[in-house]
């Protein structure tokens, strides 16, 4: 059997969202600081490996965040993995700039990078390339060194436009 | 109170990997046709949101897959989100290549692009940028058309090497 063009009757910005709503993605923290070593940071979905060997990371991140300008080539950067419980952090770090950082609840790591040390894990990479694709950019990110607090069991993960814990185990893949 | 570098007391892939299994990811299966028509595909947990306007979708593969020729700049290929359910196809698209397209549970769509109709979701999608990174490469895809088959209320997420359900929803982000 083949399948048609008219099957897939969705496009454009909502076609995506459609989509990827069915697309489960972890959350993190990511932050810097600014060239006045202010911290920023944001909550991002899109943390993701890019491969051990050497260890690099990639993100996506809008050119209109108000952090985009401080996630420059050359900028020691902080990537937090967040558990379940944090969710008062990655909501926090995606609403209000201003909000972001008021709290007592960071710590000043090298080169300035607020750290979150509640975090399950702490990743300092620094930014070697962006790569601007219409009004976005995908980051990629060398990593330098890292710090696992603890091994998560309850990982915060973003679905059907909501926060959610993870459910069973089904399967290992070791 | 300030943190040293000797906080972070790991690095390397080893670094990167424990930091990573703290992260939750979800599941997706990417499908193409080869030069000769043939398909191809494979198991991927980098699949991200590139932004919706326009409508753009990101991956990591390593230039070692034996997909990674056939994924080039200008074809069409075809994102699958998957269920929990679907744990299987992941499972058998993750495994030997020879394996992967063996059995009657794929279609053929537009450009002889192999569709698995019971994936959620599924976005037809063309390459418009690859930049490789060390032994890795960013793919960029442009969207063209979406089905949803259904509101997954089940995704399959990768967490801890190994394959989860989801779990309890904490709070909406609409």
């Amino acid at each position: 059997m083949t399948i048609d063009i008219d099957y897939f009757d969705l496009s454009g910005p909502d076609g995506l969202k459609a989509a990827f709503r069915n697309h489960a993605t972890g959350i993190a923290v990511v932050t810097a600081a600014d060239s006045e070593l202010n911290p920023i940071g944001f909550t991002a979905s899109s943390v993701t490996s890019l491969g051990s060997t050497p260890p690099l990371i990639s993100l996506n991140i809008s050119q209109g965040a108000s952090s985009y300008p401080h996630i420059s080539t050359g900028k020691l950067v902080a990537v937090h993995t967040l558990d379940a419980q944090l969710l008062s952090l990655a909501q926090k770090l995606a609403g209000p700039k201003g909000d972001r950082f008021l709290a007592d609840d960071f710590e000043i790591g090298p080169e300035s990078v607020p750290i979150f040390t509640e975090a399950s894990s702490v990743m300092m990479a620094r930014v070697i390339n962006k790569i601007e694709v219409e009004s976005n950019a995908v980051v990629i990110l060398a990593l330098e060194s890292a710090h696992v607090t603890r091994i998560c069991e309850q990982p915060l993960v973003y679905f059907q436009r909501g926060y959610h814990t993870i459910g069973d185990r089904l399967q290992d893949n070791f």
